[in-house]
């Protein structure tokens, strides 16, 4: 049966493209999507799956029943995109102004959705269940998982699997690990309430971007000088926003950003260093600031025995190469989610073109896929869910 | 003539005020305002007023001939508003997002309107021509001054006068200094081009925030350590723009800001210095960056006898106490050029209420005026209008 | 054999602790030992030990034979102190203004006496040869390793064991790793060439504590942005040197630090990113600065074979637990010299006492060991090189 | 009688020279002066005028009483040097390790020998008394002037002189001002208490010298955003003390600088936000430190006449040009005490040699004089003292 899902999606590839180039023109925000779940909604709906919309908000789920008993397995795929300004030269950048699927959320959905038609087309064959759940939101936290399991996405699930299209990594590599495989993720946000006044009059004032600017600067200690050179952390702001006229000294400044630990002592430490340089800084200035951390995604744990399952599956994948055990990676996923509920795996399917030099990170303004990697995506899982027993 | 002109003043008061509040409730942006002129001619031409408008741009020239001959005397109030949020809690802040009169230039032009409307009525006694100068534009260089004067506005004038209300002095005071009496005030902008990605992956990365926040740093040296101590310099940066999701790092960063001096070879020398920094913080941290820096206003100079008169005529002034010989003023303003062309004075006019503590120094979101400062302003520019030979 | 010298070393204890208050007290900084070697000598030819002196400049030399054939086993124990002023409160502080033994080399030496000691009295039953490795020089690069074996002190050696004690972990665990288990240690020098004057004239200087105060803050993003958060690297200064009047403005200023590192391509990007920090400072502040890095001891790799076989007989000494594969660390140690020459391996032994709290950490000015941990050290040595065949 | 002993001391100027240089070879440290009081001392003595020694600790006070009755004019003239290395390349450079004339006080100790050596000459002409003042320890508060002040070495006088040898400004230029002419200089210290520990162990340490130098650029923000841009202060660090080993953390740091004002409110308020500072790096960075601020010399407020006096007279002095109403100063002087008991002045004397392009600034480690300004400045006090009344 393998090898005919592997035909099939052969042949659907080309359509598979155009659904990823179509989710990208088209991008939509964490907990605004709109128009992506009622296009998979519909796209399953054709295939006579049954689907449930506003699953957990903005979550779509469809039931594939094979033609035999087995086990109920669910694949996931996020369709979310992000807050950056799309600067590829492509046919298929996107159209909407200051969003872009510039993490490969369209390549996984993509991905899901012609594995739906795939294994659609052997569903007398198929033994078990397959539950495709799309989510919204996983960028943001905290995230469309929680409330999609909540809303019973995975009831009755035996194992989940997952996947990230990896755009660092060459295509035709599978990646995995066992155990914690992706960081903690964190936001903060740092409001610093100085006093605003005239760009010429600075001793009038508390100049609300210097205040913010020697906070980064500390920052960078939290990592260089408090974390054990042998633990793994990172601290990065994304945005730094105090938007005033060129004459006028900022009354206030903002800077949002996001705290990555494996390890949860170190995790507690970050967040009271943060607070406590925001209280030096202050009170070094004169000044009063808002201080907020939110705690994000858990670690991505991978279960022992699954995570070797998809392992030796995909060895057998014709044109996969498998890595052995891949180092953990900082990002955080709300993958972890699913994880601490029911048994399953997610693993990285590279992304990268042999045609490019160097490939842009994820979240970069110039960050694409190799579209093939979807192939490779499509049919690991499709071997990983037609050997499950 | 004088005492007649303070009368009816007196009895406007109330018509100035409604003006002032009705400009602060719908301000205009620089080189963009559309109603403002609009009102400014409409209610000279109610005046019978010659009036021009669109002048060099958006600035409005209006006339009153008097009955007898005499001199030409110019009188300027520029009516542009700020890109400030109004957080002031009054029936008349601003209704206009992101928009608000936080210098005091509504002010201006209702004092100006008041004033038409007093020497209107003594229209007959008057000797020589009164030219209200309503220029638009003050807040952004280049400036409205430059094109209003090649567009004509200075033709035939012998002598010009302006004030700028002042919210830190207190109402009554009137204040004045001659030679050099505001800085040069110029703009730079930097954008820092660094390599944006994922927040949780720094090492495939190039921090434009942490990057453009060292720059912050490293500028407050230029007038710490690069000015003579007993030069008067200012450096303050009023944007940081860096506007992305928590959890990307910044690909790009932008610092706006302006350089405020009195004397040309410290000009030259913090542009030179920032140029260097700019390139040191670059090199340092393997990025580009692009950088922009624009001579602005130069500094006001005030003419050593019509200062002298414009003090000498403001004693005389009911209500008016002169504060002798201010400190110069690090602000900027494009009446600069006027005083290139014809002779003149600019002086100050305190708007602190008694009844404030503190005031909110201009360009605060919560800056306003004591509305009585209009009239000394007023009854101030009649009495060296009327005076004037 | 073993229970013998167990029992004898017991014997031996307070004379072991002796000596190494002796050392403690007398401390001599790298490379200009001059009264330990001498120390050390005498005490061996007491023994009747074979003894060579000022092998590779400083170190000393001594064997033993032993009654039977066998292996030849070298044990190293380095005898340098520090640059520190010692704080503590304790009878034997050192008596040498600003030179400590702040990281146990007195411990080393005190072990590695009393050991001989006690083989010495076993030495009719012992077989092979034992090569006691008195160092000097192991806290300054290129350290007393190298020339000691240019000197021929691993001639015929066919395994080498040390030890250090660890003054963080409690008193009775030994500790070991396989593979990697100390970094590589650089030691990097920066001298910003300002211009000094008068502290009221900055404008005449370029100051030397502010651009070298600014490249401290930078440093801090070596680690936190510039390398692989997976990876584990540090980079710390030591030393700051601008020591002038208040009234002067610095001329110089002269940081002295150092970085460490596992990974040789982490090791070289961040000497060329330090350079480049270097150069962008002193771009922006238009001076010039001396820069040099040194590359000091190699990664201290352990022996696969040998750490086992360490690891197995330390579980079988009286009192020793032994913890499971420790968390290499970032401390350097000449130690890696032997280890590319011979088979052998590098263990640590706590030295913490239980009535302590917490405890100083290695190089602190009032750090101590809990003198215990030399009976540990001294029978999990003896059990080595009693049962090595 | 000037032209007498402008000759005079033409002929005397080799020996100036000479003197000059001596102590130049010989200098000593503020409140340490042994053999420079006593060679002034000597020197006086063989004029067979009167000397007091140990005046207010080591000042010395030599008169030399006039044929006929009138005024009783002191001269001052300071001894002390700084904690320099002199790295002049000049036969008379410091014999002295780390010690130097780096502000020409030994150019004043040889101009008013030289003067006294001239003015003895003509004793019988001259009027009244003259009190030459060598004070010790003027570049360390609380400076030698308050005790030989208490001492009695302005008992009787009726008017003081006394100049500063300027090497910036060129020779045969004298430079003076009314009123504020020096500012008041006050030294502050503050000591960060870390944690230190091993170079390699960041998260066990407080990182001194990282804190301290967060500090430093920190402190640049006072004069760049606190202080009115009106207003003239300067805040300069000429010491950062944190002499540790290359792989050694710092425990402690130490800051020593200065901050110079001319406003007793700007003083007030710039001690009040070091001292913010210092609290707010500390609440942020989790440490404790030390904090002092010593108030030092007054500002130095000449006296109207006396400068007007002063200036007059120098207009006559042959191969002197006057410059009109120079800048006041950032630099201290405990002259500011002498004029705050009796009438006077303190002028400027230039002695930048024409041959230079640059010279060095005050403090600098390669300052120098151009010897010819001492002739210059005895001169213009010779005048000065014969012409008084």
């Amino acid at each position: 049966m393998e090898n005919k899902v592997y035909d099939y999606l052969d042949t659907l590839y080309n359509e598979m493209v155009d659904i990823r180039r179509y989710l990208h023109q088209h991008p939509e925000l964490s907990f605004q999507e709109v128009h992506t779940p009622k296009y998979i909604a519909e796209f399953h709906e054709k295939l006579g799956h049954k689907v449930e919309t506003n699953v957990g908000g903005r979550g779509v789920v469809a039931r594939l029943e094979g033609g035999n008993p087995g086990p109920v397995i669910a694949l996931r795929a996020d369709f979310d995109a992000l807050p950056i300004q799309d600067e590829k030269e492509t046919p298929y950048k996107s159209t909407v102004d200051g969003v872009m699927h510039a993490c490969g959320h369209d390549g996984h959905t993509a991905t899901l959705l012609g594995l739906a038609k795939a294994l659609n087309k052997v569903q007398s064959e198929l033994k078990g269940t397959i539950v495709f759940i799309h989510q919204h939101a996983e960028e943001y936290a905290p995230g469309g998982a929680i409330e999609m399991i909540k809303d019973g996405c995975l009831d009755g699930v035996d194992v989940i699997f997952g996947t990230h299209l990896w755009a660092t990594e060459p295509v035709g590599k599978i990646q995995y690990h066992s155990g914690p495989v992706m960081a903690a993720a964190d936001r903060f946000e740092i409001k610093i309430l100085g006093k605003g006044g005239h760009g010429a009059m600075p001793h009038l004032t508390k100049d609300a971007i210097v205040i913010a600017s020697q906070l980064v600067g500390n920052i960078q200690q939290l990592v260089s000088r408090h974390v054990d050179p042998q633990e793994s952390a990172v601290v990065s702001i994304g945005k730094f926003e105090a938007d005033n006229a060129f004459n006028v000294i900022a009354d206030t400044a903002k800077l949002v950003g996001t705290v990555r630990t494996f390890n949860e002592e170190v995790r507690d430490q970050i967040e009271a260093d943060l607070k406590r340089l925001v209280d030096g800084v202050c009170l070094g200035a004169d000044v009063q600031a808002e201080f907020d951390y939110f705690r994000g995604y858990p670690p991505v744990v991978n279960h022992e025995e699954e995570t070797a399952y998809l392992a030796a599956a995909a060895k057998d994948v014709p044109g996969v190469e498998v890595i052995e055990d891949m180092k953990p990676m900082m990002g955080g996923e709300d993958f972890a989610h699913y994880l601490e509920h029911v048994k399953g795996t997610f693993f990285f399917t590279g992304a990268k073109s042999p045609e490019w030099e160097t490939a842009y990170p994820h979240h970069h303004p110039k960050f694409d896929i190799d579209e093939k990697a979807m192939l490779i995506a499509a049919k690991t899982m499709a071997k990983a869910v037609i050997q499950y027993k």
